[in-house]
């Protein structure tokens, strides 16, 4: 992905083929809807029904950084870990997802939205940086 | 791409991830922004800004008749020629459309929307069927 704030115009000064130009592949919108449902760690994502493969989660996790939608910040020292978090550019992508969840409840039959991540009472914040 | 209607989960029950499977790439969105915007002809899609490859519109234009997205009618016999129409399924579309350009305006700068295409006075229609 390249910086949107370097190279706006990849293919056109269109604002959909901008959208897409970040967001036009299987997998990087449902990263931003795993951090908007409240996952903000590697393995929470990995751990999605879509059960990205990590090669690629990273390389998602590493564009959506490089191009102002999400920041990370270290968790863990030991091993070295980051939890991620949403920007204001990020955050201002839920009517995208809202709008695709309506078309999808009323045009495929069956489909229903995920409820909130909720981290459980154990969840790995041992090591947690002060 | 998969029928929605014949096998709607290709990867969750997730309505984000049920659209990106139709959806999910540089390209698809393209071509239903330009239905929307009035184009219809196969030579129309291919002129757009993005210089689409013919052969991936060839592909996506058949893969959104199969989702029910597009209806296709002759317009020419010889050479058989056609055009193409959104759905209802396909009109729905206009709100994630619509929630794309919102946040390109905001967050990609000179991002702009392209005008209404409007089918120039010779554009083709010789040989129309009726």
């Amino acid at each position: 992905m390249t910086d949107l704030d370097q190279d706006p115009f990849e293919r056109s000064c269109c604002p959909v083929a901008n959208v897409l130009d970040v967001f036009g592949d299987k997998w990087t919108l449902l990263v931003v809807r795993d951090l908007i449902l409240g996952k903000s760690r590697f393995g929470e994502f990995s751990e999605s029904a879509e059960a990205i493969p990590t090669n690629i989660l990273a390389d998602r996790l590493k564009r959506l950084e490089q191009g102002g939608i999400v920041t990370k910040t270290p968790y863990c020292r030991k091993p070295m870990r980051y939890q991620y978090e949403l920007t204001e550019k990020g955050r201002d992508l839920l009517p995208v997802l809202e709008a695709m969840v309506a078309w999808a409840e009323k045009h495929v039959p069956g489909t229903k939205v995920f409820p909130r991540y909720v981290r459980p009472a154990d969840g790995g914040d041992r090591n947690r940086i002060e």
